[in-house]
C-alpha cells in the first residue's frame, strides 16, 4: 500500500509501504477513506520536533473495517468507523476516567503499540489498529458518506473534540463569555464548542478574512485582529470594562499562552489544548493573584466522539468545513507545505 | 493603642501606635479581641520576602464595632464581626463575582488603602476598616464568644476559607478520592473542608503526631508520613493502585507542589493555595500530558464566609482545633518564634 513518511524537516514522501496485517487478536484493519495534516505534524515538518529516523506520519483518520481479530466484540467487518487520534484500549483505569489519552495500553499511530510492534500511521491506504474496541468508533447507518459529511467525521478524529475539551477546561457554559486564542482549525472547531456550549458572546482572534468568515460561521460575535495587550484592551472594551470569563489558548506557543492569560478576568478560566512549545511552564505567580483556573491540555477526543457524532449526524453542527482543501493521498507535500504556508486551514487526503 | 510591627527578619516587636480613626465614611473601626500570625507571615519572619522599613503586620482578627462612617449600611456599633483576611469593596466586577482578593479597592492590612493613607495590622488593638460593608461579616447573635468559639471564627477570616478554596480547586466531591499536601493549619483545614465537601477517603500527609492527630479529628482516613515518590507510591497503593482525582496543595513550595502533580491522576485535578515561593512556574507538559487541571490561588473567603460561618454556628466544623496555643498580643515575638519551629500550628493572640 501507499502511505505517508515524514524524512526530515519539510522532507514529506508517499512511499510503498506493506500492507498492514492483524498482529493480535484485539487489532482490526481498517481501510481509510480519508486522512488529513494536523496543525501539530507541523511542528516536526518545521524542524522544532527532532527525527531521528524517517517514520509513518498522521494521526486522524476515517473508513471501513476489513478484518477483525478474535477478541474485537464492538465492531465487524464493513463497519465505518471513525479512529480518535490518540489509540485506547478502553479498559485501565485512565479510560474509565474518560481520559483516554493516558491510557496505559495506548499505541501510538506511526509508531509501536505496548508489545513495540509498528502501528501504521493515518496518512495512508489501510492501518492496523491495536485495541480496536476502546479505539475506534462506529458510524450508524453510515455506508460510504459523501465528502461534507466525511470532512464532519474527520473532524471528530481529532480537532472538533479538541476544542470542544478547550470548551470543558474554559468552562464554557451559557452566559459566559468566551476568548478563542488561535484561528487553526483547532481554534475555529474551540468557537464551535463554545457556541455549541451555549455561549452567547465569543471573540475570536484572527486576522485572515477566510479564517474570521469561517469563526463568525462558527458563532463568534465578534473578531479580533489585534494582538498582545491591545488585543486584551479590545476584549475588555467589547464585554463593557472587564475580561472574559472563558478563554481557550489553541496554539501552544508562549506568546498564545500570554495572550490568553491576559484576555482572562480573575476567577476565569482557561482551557488549553495548544500543544506546549517553548512556554514550558506557566507563571503561577500570576494564576494565584488573579485565581485563573487552568484545564485542558491533550484532548481524550474518544470520550466525546458518541455525542459530537450524533450532533454531526443530525446537523446541528458541521464541524467540517474546518476543511478547506482537499488532496489526494499522493499530494501529501503539497498539503503539508499549504498548511505551513496557512495558506490552507486543514487538508483532507483523499487516499 | 498597642500593635505588632515587623522590624526585620526574626524581630517581631509591639509597640505604641496611634489609636485609629475613621478617614472615610465606608470606614469601620473595629476593637479586636482575638488576631493570629499566618503561615504567610512567617515568610517575611524567615526573611524570606524583604522589609524595606518596619511595618504593621497581621491580617487575621475578629472584634467588635466601635464606630461607623456615615456611609455605612449593613453593620452597626456593637456587632462582633470576623474580618477576612483580604479587604474588598463588594462591587466592583471581581467582587460581584466572587473573587474579591483580586477586589479593584483593596485595601492592605499593615499597609496602605486605594488612597494611600495607612491602614492597621490585624495583630494589634484596634483595626480601620476601608470597605467596611464589603469587608466585615458580622455575627449574628453572639455578644463575646467563648474561647472555642472565638478560634473558630478567627479561623474564618484565612485558613478556613482557604483550605475550602483548595478544596473546591481541587474538585472536592462525594466519592473523590483526596490528598492534602501540608500540614500546616491550612492544610488541615483543608481536611476538613473536603470532609465538609462529602469525601470519605481523605489522606493527610504529615509527620508530627499532633498535627496527624488532629488531620485525623478532621476527616483524614489515612496519614502518610513518606515524601516524594515514596509518598505518591503509598497513595497509590492505598487507592488500590490509582492515585487521587483531588489534591490539595497548601504549602507553596516548589517540593510541595511536585508532591502535589505526583499524587494526582491523569485527569484529576490540583486546588493550590500555597502561596508560591520558589515554584514559579508550573510544569505545563505535565498538566498537558496528564490532564490535570490547576485552580485555587489567593482564597476570597470573604465569598466563603456567610456558609462556613453558619457550620461553625450550627457546630458541624471546628475549624478553631487548629489553634493548638493561646498567647497575649504582647507574646507577639514568641508567637512568631513558635511557628516558625513548628512547635505550634497556629497562635492565637489576644489583646
Amino acid at each position: 500500500m501507499r502511505a505517508t513518511l515524514i524524512h526530515g524537516p519539510r522532507d514529506i514522501r508517499v512511499e510503498d509501504c506493506p500492507d498492514p496485517e492483524l498482529l493480535a487478536d484485539t487489532d482490526a484493519l481498517v481501510k481509510v477513506t480519508a486522512a488529513c495534516v494536523c496543525g501539530s505534524d507541523l511542528w516536526p515538518y518545521r524542524g522544532v520536533n527532532q527525527i531521528p529516523k524517517p517514520r509513518r506520519i498522521g494521526h486522524e483518520f476515517i473508513g471501513v473495517v476489513t478484518e477483525i481479530g478474535d477478541k474485537v466484540e464492538t465492531l465487524k467487518v464493513g463497519d465505518f468507523v471513525v479512529a480518535p487520534w490518540a489509540n485506547s484500549c478502553g479498559n485501565c483505569p485512565p479510560c474509565r476516567n474518560g481520559v483516554q489519552v493516558a491510557c496505559e495500553h495506548r499505541a501510538v499511530w506511526g509508531g509501536t503499540d505496548e508489545h513495540g510492534l509498528p502501528v501504521d500511521g493515518g496518512q495512508g491506504e489501510a492501518v492496523r489498529v491495536p485495541n480496536a474496541d476502546g479505539t475506534l468508533v462506529p458510524v450508524p447507518g453510515v455506508g460510504n458518506p459523501d465528502e461534507a459529511l466525511a470532512k464532519s467525521l474527520l473532524a471528530l478524529s481529532d480537532v472538533m473534540g479538541t476544542g470542544h475539551h478547550a470548551a470543558l477546561g474554559a468552562k464554557v457554559a451559557p452566559g459566559r463569555s468566551v476568548v478563542v486564542v488561535g484561528d487553526g482549525a483547532v481554534g475555529l472547531s474551540g468557537v464551535l464548542a463554545a457556541k455549541r456550549l451555549g455561549a452567547t458572546r465569543i471573540i475570536a482572534m484572527s486576522r485572515p478574512a477566510d479564517r474570521a468568515a469561517l469563526a463568525r460561521e462558527f458563532g463568534a460575535t465578534e473578531v479580533v485582529a489585534e494582538r498582545g495587550e491591545e488585543a486584551a484592551a479590545k476584549v475588555r472594551e467589547l464585554l463593557g470594562g472587564v475580561l472574559a470569563d472563558s478563554v481557550l489558548e489553541c496554539v501552544g506557543t508562549a506568546e498564545s499562552m500570554e495572550q490568553a492569560l491576559a484576555c482572562t478576568r480573575p476567577g476565569g478560566a482557561l482551557g488549553f489544548v495548544g500543544v506546549p512549545h517553548g512556554h514550558d511552564p506557566l507563571p503561577i505567580s500570576v494564576l494565584f493573584s488573579k485565581n485563573i483556573s487552568v484545564a485542558g491540555g491533550a484532548a481524550s477526543t474518544r470520550a466525546y466522539l458518541p455525542e459530537l457524532l450524533e450532533d454531526v449526524l443530525s446537523g446541528a453542527i458541521n464541524p467540517g468545513l474546518v476543511f478547506d482543501t482537499v488532496m489526494g493521498l499522493e499530494q501529501a507535500p503539497e498539503a503539508y507545505k499549504a498548511m505551513d504556508e496557512r495558506k490552507s486551514i486543514k487538508v483532507m487526503l483523499v487516499p
